[in-house]
């Protein structure tokens, strides 16, 4: 590849490490966005086939909407995402591409149109670059179950990267795009976003519309960004932001703007800390990193205020109740006729849901509405609730327990799930960024959570932290760590 | 009973017709709260052992609180209700007392402590008169199955009174109380407001807090007022009205004011009207006189519209579904354990609650959502709905079918839920009150329905349909129409 803009041979540039660092350079003319789209898709094409972050790549779109982008810079135009491209979890509709969801039951599939949120990219200005890998019908946190093969963590391709999002987190680890799109049921932004040391925004639930997204349940799903940066995670929320009529769940809220909640004051937030949740159950560099991440926040001029969540346990457990029934909703149908085209993984935890009776669904309903209204007090003390996203560094992809702090051992579901559900109960609005790593250079995460709407302050005080650590602005190097074998070939069908 | 208010012996005053003439009568001093009970409790021990309409009285209570009510309004005191006695539909708290819910199960219940609603009552100063009958656990449309035996419709006490607040219903019509309290899971206050030729109002779902109300299905229960004028029932929704964080289901809506409601400007306002939905499968007598109250709407400068409701039938059967898991979480473990004590059709008919499974509720509540969406766009060409309340005056006890224009028979829950349960699906306000009479003097009801907290409309429209057509302020007098064998014994005890 040569890179000419003047007519003469450069070095090529460097990939901006942000989409704020590209939005300035396209829009200075220091970078073009055909280029950028070539950097990335140079990266894909050499790093890809051993990460596995995506299942199929818009490359001949990417490079004509790229042109199209350069033009409409070279106007002026000012859209927010313009020229910035992003990849798209493979569970969401881009109309004439297939949504594979990751599953051979979605051979043959082709979407007539857009998901609502990929028009809201598009009128951004947003250059689609390709669908990401996920978690079979993301119903799963490893995205070790793919018909396209597992999705590997850059940082440590033997490492799971989470899931079910964890193509998007990949690519974003590996600098294959500027940002993502995942989906977050019971965990599948956060968890992916933690275990590669991205930024992941699981929204107030109906901020984002859903409507020609692949439900897994849809009272507990929620699109979201993904991004490099607190800052670029909040410009993708803000062009992803807003009620849609068409899906019933959508939600009428204040508008999201990125500026607002990056200026507003982060001194005097109050962070609430459930000790008990998150000092119990940890590995030891969690521990100790969220610890120092806590003792930053402080310096940092917010405060910290020990809370009790209620009822956790129960709470967790009536959202993988709800995710169940509904999930069996979706797939009752397709398991009958499609079962073989299941992976063995996802079939029989399917097959797990279908004893639930409509009793169990409507209790668990009602449960969900009087826990809202019991959780909704503690915002009375607190703007924000902290914990560590996932209790630890990505396990090895062979694992199926993780040794913790006190010599216990758990099994990596409930694991990496443990401060995740209940947010997705709620609907509250929740954030993970990273804050450190541990001795392998695995990343490590906090989350913040905050009440329905409040993603300002999410972004407010996650980006305060981002400023107090320093995190190194580096992107993994995955081929010094690929053992030999470690290497797929990317398929673009299921 | 002597009558003494001045030390002298005069005639028995006479019961007013309304709640708004006795507030009025009873702050002139013309009227005393005690003599209002007094006469009352006179009809109930006359009329009440043959119409079956109470399940207790709380005789002593009542005299009390009417005492001291009348200390009250001599110092001035303006409460909503204050002195106005309203009978309690039999499934709602009342501390100290039993909550029966007309059936065995609860034998030996007694309430720790008031419904939301009854507290709002005293608070409003209404005088709690006594419990009525109901339908058992309000899980049927005909208060033919109760453990105290049925109620009679006040106008021909061999025909039902519809249910299941059907006591509530028999007990305004007759003159037993001057305002009620129902509640209505998929018709329950509109269907006996229709056959008993009462007002009934299902305010918006969460409007009237059904904390300390026995549920039959939560998220299609609506408490709402009974009464005998518009303008008493608008009074009673006042005083009930307002959010509750103790009740999941409480919804914050702004406040309904009976006063601001029944001044609305009439002129004007747009009822749509589904002809395919009103004229198909009614009696002659409903038909015909749903017709003259449509012209009478126009005369009175209401504009009648043309619509179509979408999914008429695939709604109303959603919402019976919804009600049946709902009602299956509720009755489960009860059945396991009283299962004799249930009457047998309420046991049969929960019996079939229980093969639906978590999928089915899954799917049924995102139905909803979305044909909640679907129908809110009927409210841009129009203020309210119309239909006939029921499609038939009240069917002789002893009937199961009912013979329709036409010559189609139809099977009697069908028949009175037709118009019913896409409202209780939609959490809409709706409204029954009566528009004339068959040649057997039984009333017929028509219903307004109206958007999302608004009762107002409802109101006004309804208060102008009242006065325009003029019916006859007359109590039923069922002594004259009581064949031998039809009386019954009241108990206090379920």
């Amino acid at each position: 590849m040569t890179w000419k803009t003047d007519g003469l041979v450069h070095e090529p540039p460097e990939l901006p490490f942000s989409i704020a660092t590209a939005r300035s350079q396209l829009r200075s003319g220091e970078l073009s966005p055909v280029t950028l789209v070539e950097l990335l898709l140079e990266r894909i094409c050499r790093l890809d086939p051993m990460l596995g972050a995506f299942t199929s790549v818009f490359e001949a779109e990417a490079r004509q909407e790229a042109k199209r982008c350069r033009e409409r810079l070279e106007a002026g135009d000012d859209a927010l995402l313009l020229g910035i491209p992003i990849a798209i979890k493979d569970l969401i509709d881009v109309a004439g591409k297939a949504t594979t969801c990751a599953s051979r039951v979605r051979a043959g599939h082709l979407a007539s149109q857009d998901a609502a949120l990929i028009t809201k990219l598009r009128a951004a200005g947003a250059i689609l670059l390709g669908k990401t890998n996920l978690h079979e019908m993301a119903f799963g946190i490893t995205t070790q179950v793919s018909c396209f093969g597992p999705a590997r963590n850059p940082w440590q391709p033997d490492h799971i990267t989470g899931g079910s999002s964890g193509g998007s987190a990949a690519a974003l680890a590996a600098g294959l795009t500027l940002g993502a799109i995942g989906t977050d049921t019971g965990g599948s932004i956060r968890i992916p976003s933690s275990l590669c040391g991205t930024i992941g925004i699981k929204p107030t639930h109906g901020r984002v519309s859903c409507r020609g997204v692949w439900p897994l349940s849809w009272t507990l799903d929620h699109a979201g960004p993904m991004a490099r940066t607190v800052e670029d995670a909040a410009w993708i929320l803000e062009a992803l932001d807003g009620f849609d009529a068409g899906d019933p769940m959508s939600r009428k809220l204040p508008p999201f703007r990125a500026a607002e909640a990056l200026a507003l004051p982060v001194r005097g937030l109050r962070v609430g800390i459930d000790r008990a949740w998150c000092d119990e159950q940890l590995t030891g560099p969690v521990r100790s990193v969220f610890e120092l991440a806590l003792s930053a926040l402080e310096s940092a001029g917010l405060t910290l205020v020990p809370i009790e969540i209620p009822e956790r346990d129960v709470a967790q457990s009536i959202s993988l109740t709800l995710l169940r029934g509904e999930a069996w909703a979706v797939h009752e149908e397709l398991l009958a006729s499609f079962e073989d085209a299941y992976l063995p993984e996802t079939r029989l935890r399917l097959e797990e849901c279908c004893h639930l009776t409509a009793a169990d669904q409507a209790r668990a309903m009602r449960y969900r509405l009087e826990y809202g209204r019991q959780a909704e007090s503690l915002l009375e003390s607190v703007d924000l609730l902290a914990t560590p996203t996932t209790p630890c560094t990505a396990p090895v992809s062979s694992a199926e327990h993780v040794d913790l702090l006190g010599g216990q051992r758990e099994a990596i579901r409930p694991l990496l799930t443990r401060f995740m559900r209940l947010f997705n109960l709620l609907g509250w609005p929740a954030l993970s960024l990273p804050i450190g790593r541990d001795d392998l250079g695995l990343p490590i995460g906090l989350q913040f959570a905050a009440g329905p709407g409040d993603e300002a302050r999410l972004v407010t005080a996650a980006a305060a932290l981002e400023t107090a650590l320093g995190m190194p602005r580096m992107l993994a190097s995955p081929t010094t760590e690929l053992k030999p074998g470690q290497g797929r070939e990317a398929t673009n069908e299921p």
